[in-house]
């Protein structure tokens, strides 16, 4: 089926905010086997309003609008699109009831701040509509069919809207289906993307159902496979030789088959699994690794402290690098990644300790040390590897891809078996 | 004058990407003075591209493409645009000798690759088109005018379409404009945006000449003040009384009135100026804040070393928070952000430590220490500041906001005088 996505607000049209709601709408589609053809963004006005939702209505099946659902005099999401599809609105004695026990609680715990009486239009709703509970503000989301057309209101904040359609449209829109789409996700690291399409040029080239689309992310290419059949079994059967084959051509290089897991997650799993601790020694990622270990819930379990050194004096301090090593190789050395991992280890009393130093710019770069070389070492019972990175871009980039591959190279320190708890 | 974006790209409709050019263009163009009443962004199919540029052609003044313009039997924005508004194509011989060089040095460093015959459709350009060279890739951009009409046409990776638009399109927009356009920013910390929106409710509602737009992000809110007039000083004339005005209601809360200047360039330009350096002792942030201030080049002149004391036996052992403390108090607690900050200090023999110690959930929240609790501590001269906060939103959502009312915080230590260089 044909969908669009029109996402209301002139704070879009100002560049105030990105639309991260259409991509994440854009993959939710794709993911039930809807072709998105068309994504608008359109102002708080209501003659270009009206003319993007009946365009929009006219060329396609399915219409996914968000934002302008609010309080105020602006919000004409639900009025234009109830009017251009000829639907009268009437009080919903429900959304009244949720919108009163909400705005009480707010009155509460914002006593300087009263809720005016225009917060209650977001209680009227086009006539048989189905409306769908907002958990996290106020204005509820609107399904309303007619003519074969669907038409599917939903909030702009991006916290209202994406569990209001995980919980009330994601089922409706795949009741809709005339075949049931399943989709897995293989995630791949190590590889870059292009060598990752390389290697899947044949499977693309032949794809019909299931399709293979990738998702390129910093230091990641994800691969979603996703099948129509008549029903959950068919659809995993046909999905299942695929992700086989993917097994096959990237072994270990896929981190993860699951659509939530990230790569910190899964290296956090393989070290509790091992039952190892890990201490980080960060001097050009400057905390980044270590950041994105914590944002794993239960991290604590297996990393307690990371160092971040950026300068010498505290990496001679904090992780013993000797004076000589900083003096004649320089802190972007392999020599210098290595003390950096031991003393890491050593300072942490931790299993293993992961150590990143490199030159991220935009200054300082020389023709043997060009900006963007990375060292990373990994010490594991005294034992150390150590690795050279060339990355490319700005200053942040060089950072992001940095940290990115380090919790790579750990991942396969730990599969090579560098690392193996005896 | 109206301006429309068009962004070409199946990946945007897939949700593979998300479309960042769309917020970086709309922002340019408000700054511009330039209306943008739609985005719009379609597939890499000719039939849907050539109804989305006529559209867009016919109900707008300038329309600016971005993508589509590569090498591949996919990229037609070109070809359609030159179709649509009637440019037969004609090779450009600068562009093939900048493609051709291009080729080279990338066969060069890139052995096992050859770039095929079809990259030299690149040189391909819509007769009497303004061509723009690509200094970061191989498609050049295009401005193409007829009838009044104006198509601006931009590769879609960002990192070639930001510095192409910069250096061609932004002055040659800017020259298109009856009147000279000058914007200015001013950026605001440590009061929340709805507070900001309050405050200048007033000027908002009154606006003409200056306009002033609100941009909310983490922990910031960013004005920009755009003026129309004839001329640069015109514009300043009208600016200086609102930024002076601005100023009046928010003093110290400004910490930029520069486009590119960051809340954490802002606080190691202040340590800088006062000759001071910095240590963190980081918990729940896990070093999102020594990676934000390591993002600042040259950094390295205030910011030595930073310690993630995710464990409280790493807090005990780098910091020495005392064993009572996290008996009795707990590790979220006002104590124990004062030991770290007291104790980082000490470590690194740095003249301030800033600490972050909190529950960033999703779970261990009580009815005392509720998800999204954080201390932070300032030390400087054995005096200590602590400060509470209560965040709200998912885990990384609360780290996030943790660290950028860290630096807000960390500046307002150094603003009231709490720590100055005697």
């Amino acid at each position: 089926m044909i969908t669009e996505l029109v996402s209301v607000g002139t704070e879009i049209l100002l560049g105030n905010i990105v639309n991260t709601n259409s991509a994440y709408l854009s993959e939710k589609c794709a993911q039930l086997g809807l072709s998105v053809y068309y994504q608008t963004v359109v102002g708080d006005n209501p003659k270009r309003m009206k003319e993007a939702i009946s365009t929009a209505l006219g060329r396609s099946d399915i219409v996914i609008l968000t934002g302008g659902l609010g309080p105020t005099e602006d919000d004409l999401t639900k009025e234009i699109t109830a009017e251009v599809m000829g639907f009268p609105l009437v009080e919903d004695p429900h959304s009244r009831e949720l919108l009163e026990a909400y705005m009480k609680e707010y009155e509460k715990n914002n006593s300087q701040r009263r809720i005016t009486a225009n917060n209650y239009k977001q209680a009227m709703v086009p006539k048989g509509a189905l409306v769908l509970d907002n958990h996290n503000g106020t204005a509820p989301g609107l399904i309303m069919e007619k003519d074969g057309k669907t038409a599917v209101l939903l909030p702009g904040p991006p916290m209202e809207m994406k569990p209001m359609f995980e919980e009330g449209v994601f089922p409706y829109l795949r009741r809709l289906q005339p075949e049931m789409i399943i989709s897995q996700m293989v995630k791949i690291c190590s590889i870059g993307e292009s060598q990752v399409a390389d290697e899947i040029q044949d499977l693309i080239a032949m794809q019909d159902n299931p399709t293979i689309a990738p998702y390129a992310k910093t230091g990641e290419v994800h691969l979603r496979i996703t099948a129509k059949g008549e029903n959950e079994k068919e659809c995993r059967k046909l999905i299942k030789p695929v992700v086989r084959e993917l097994k096959s051509r990237f072994g270990k290089n896929i981190f993860a088959i699951d659509e939530q897991k990230t790569l910190e997650e899964a290296v956090v799993d393989m070290l509790r699994d091992q039952g190892l601790t890990l201490a980080l020694a960060e001097s050009c990622t400057g905390g980044e690794i270590a950041s994105r270990i914590v944002s794993v819930p239960g991290a604590s379990e297996v990393f307690g402290h990371g160092f971040v050194t950026y300068s010498n004096r505290a990496k001679r301090k904090f992780l013993g690098v000797k004076k000589t090593t900083l003096k004649l190789q320089g802190s972007v050395s392999e020599k210098c990644a290595k003390e950096m991992a031991r003393g890491g280890c050593l300072a942490a009393k931790s299993d293993i300790c992961l150590s990143v130093t490199g030159l991220a710019g935009p200054t300082g770069g020389t023709e043997e040390t060009p900006v963007g070389t990375v060292f990373m070492g990994c010490c594991y019972n005294d034992k150390i590897i150590v690795r050279e990175f060339h990355f490319t871009g700005n200053r942040e980039k060089i950072r992001q891809q940095a940290a990115a591959h380090a919790l790579s190279f750990l991942r396969e320190c730990m599969l090579e078996g560098v690392i193996r708890k005896d």
